[in-house]
């Protein structure tokens, strides 16, 4: 039997995770495994960057989950710092660019993965690429900011209120910062309603971060040594020694689009649940580039997650390895944090409900995370959607303190199996004083919403 | 209209829980409500009383969660220190005895709950009611072994070492005391696997206290004062100060089983969903005195624990009160901590599995409760069984430390859709570095658990 060669462009969580699973199936005289990766860095966790920055994390290296050297060893051909040009799909032939020697050359392929992930967004914004502004996406992106960094620090402008924001916004604070989110939104975390999104600003409000809603940056103004100085919005200006940006990201899909493949509404890549692409029998695509099923919705959503892109290389290196798996789709979980403010959501919020045509309730509750009297209990706030009529579960949010966040867990795993509110009522939940009142903050939230979609008829 | 009469046995959880429901939906001039208790408390948490004695909890009134005077306000009309001492299912009528002032007298029912609870496993051993040993069932209990507390402690020894026993053990360690825990078995936690009981038994021993295995006490050898001094087996003795019994409790049903109510194999009343006495029109039964279905066997179980009893008292008020709801069972979900380790449990364990004719196969791994690389990740064990050939999610179980209990949460909702492990592994958790490395530990364990399954053909 002559070896198939399997190429995948891209060296990070996608996919590498399809590479080392392929290899797991396929020893290298049944298939050969050629990996392109243009940057410096294989297989790290971005999501990590802003705990790198902040020194929770002290060393680079730490985020790196396996080293080129490691894949190599493993029997993987990763060529770093080679950037690939272009999918010829008819010939079944990628081009690919060593960004050091500068020299091209045309790779054939049998299976192709495209995992070429997501590009920051970045508006053309006069003084953007100016020394001082600083994306986070890439781990050279987080030491550039690290190396520029002043002690005790000065004033941090954090261009963006998501959970990238809100983050940077925590990790600069600890920098010893004097710390300005401005946000284009009314709230933070646009992932939340507004309602939801107000205790996220009041509670980092309380933290000394301050957060100014509606401002739609205009320009970044830098001083005479060239590097930033504030930034501006049409109606304020804002000082800053560093400007951190983030602003959201966009599929990279540069390559699949020239190359024919098929893109959403969101410029991502189309799959079927093999994570094969719709149409092309011997491509696959996953990770930050892709758009994925929404469970709940039942729409194609884009979502960059380092835990959906993990996923993705399993269920595409099975199948290239000649095994079968589904990547079913997502329910839209998120969980984050701002210093010790815990935030979560998942399914949809009550503008996705309206967007697909759904009829819901909604019910918001307050109680604590143990036993309300356990000592160092702590209020959070647990919002439900559920459907008018059906009361099938639609989404939750939460925001609290400890033991918050992961809380979302039970609404996902609910949201997955079609729960209705009612059904929610009676989960077997862990119950102990220090981990729970006797009734969940879930539970009690499910509760208020049977209520709410009996009153709604 | 006649006004109707529902009349309650037991004051705490489930009784009050169902007064309070029906009460909610019908007025006093439709349905009087009268409830019987024969402590001193109403609606407290018994589940609380372990960080009472520890001190983490200043104040006994904090565990109460609705005074008489409470319940009284709200149109119930609770009589305290009265006991019930038999129900006469066909004259629709129960005798009660007013333990002040030592009269009886009967009062008819049209409805009838019985919320009589869990009594304490106490073999005849002899000794075991000497003073200086305490159970810690009731408020009372408490209180009565607070009063007998040294300071700074002395050596207490524990009788028992499930869930009351370790929350013991724990609080007698922040009490000051030396701490032995005697258990008839070889690891901790029976309701726990001895693989990962084992875990519980080495943190233990970690943090200074004793753990005899395979002790059966014989009996409980007094002083000259006529105080507890020591408790022996067959093979040892182990002084004692204080002597803490955590031996277990057994449903509280001598009424129900002298009025020929329905009992099941573990002594609990046997209820229809809606919480019925079978066979009974107009009686309903819950809490601590009931057996449960236990979804995952498909057997009626006897499962003591404050939230379930919350939830049937809310079934049956509902129901008492004209309208409609059922108790569609348990998982067999439980969590419990012993200072900062971390236990939980759902679902079975192979013993269980076993006992039902369920073919399985188990899969365990560790893994960090946050992204590795995120300070202080701490490792914990996850446990989970999977039936053979299905791959049907049978169980789960935990032993770690910050952000390890409540990950149960996510098998508990699973169990209760049935899903299979490979379905886990697909599961939208949520993810970020400080609350989850990328693959959640659950699904950690559910990956290795389809390879078992895979494996075993």
């Amino acid at each position: 039997m002559a070896t198939e060669r399997l190429v995948v462009i891209g060296g990070d969580a996608a996919g590498m995770s399809a590479a080392s699973q392929a290899r797991r199936l396929k020893g290298p005289d049944e298939l050969e495994i050629v990996a392109f990766e243009r940057g410096h860095f294989s297989s790290y966790s971005a999501c990590g960057i802003p705990y790198w920055i902040s020194g929770d994390v002290a060393e680079r290296d730490a985020l790196i989950a396996r080293t080129p050297a490691a894949h190599r060893e493993r029997g993987i051909d990763l060529r770093m710092r080679t950037e690939v040009t272009e999918i010829d799909v008819a010939g079944q032939r990628v081009r690919a660019r060593d960004l050091e020697a500068g020299t091209e050359s045309w790779t054939g392929f049998d299976k192709l993965v495209v995992a070429t992930g997501a590009r920051p967004t970045r508006p053309p914004l006069p003084g953007i690429d100016a020394p001082g502004v600083h994306g986070v996406q890439t781990l050279d992106d987080g030491q550039a900011l690290l190396d520029g960094l002043t002690t005790p620090g000065g004033r941090a402008v954090v261009v963006g209120a998501g959970y990238i924001g809100v983050e940077m916004a925590e990790a600069m604070l600890k920098r010893g910062y004097e710390v300005t989110v401005l946000n284009r939104g009314e709230q933070p975390m646009a992932t939340l309603d507004p309602d939801m999104g107000r205790l996220v600003r009041e509670a980092m409000e309380g933290m000394g971060i301050t957060t100014v809603a509606g401002a739609e940056v205009a320009k970044i103004l830098t001083g005479e040594d060239g590097r930033v100085s504030a930034v501006a919005t049409e109606s304020a200006s804002y000082p800053a020694d560093v400007v951190v940006l983030g602003m959201g990201v966009e599929p990279e899909t540069t390559l699949a689009r020239a190359a024919g493949l098929p893109l959403g509404a969101y410029g991502g890549l189309l799959t079927d649940p093999a994570m094969r692409v719709r149409g092309h029998e011997n491509i696959w695509a996953g990770g930050d580039c892709v758009e994925v099923l929404h469970l709940v919705s039942g729409r194609d959503r884009h979502i960059a997650l380092g835990t959906h892109a993990n996923k993705h290389g399993q269920v595409i290196g099975t199948n290239a390895g000649g095994g079968y798996a589904t990547f079913p789709g997502v329910v839209g979980t998120a969980v984050s944090k701002v210093c010790d403010l815990e935030i979560a959501r998942t399914g949809l919020r009550e503008k996705d409900a309206r967007e697909v045509g759904l009829q819901y309730v909604t019910a918001t509750i307050e109680s604590t995370n143990s036993a309300g009297y356990y000592p160092g209990a702590t209020l959070m706030t647990v919002k439900m959607l559920a459907e008018r009529r059906t009361g099938r579960l639609l989404g939750v949010q939460i925001v609290g303190r400890e033991g918050a966040a992961k809380r979302v867990d039970i609404a996902a795993v609910a949201l997955t199996s079609g729960m209705t509110v009612e059904q929610l009522t009676a989960l077997d939940l862990g119950y102990a004083p220090p981990f729970s009142p006797v009734w969940d903050p879930v539970l009690v939230a499910a509760r208020k919403a049977v209520r709410a979609v009996r009153a709604a008829g």
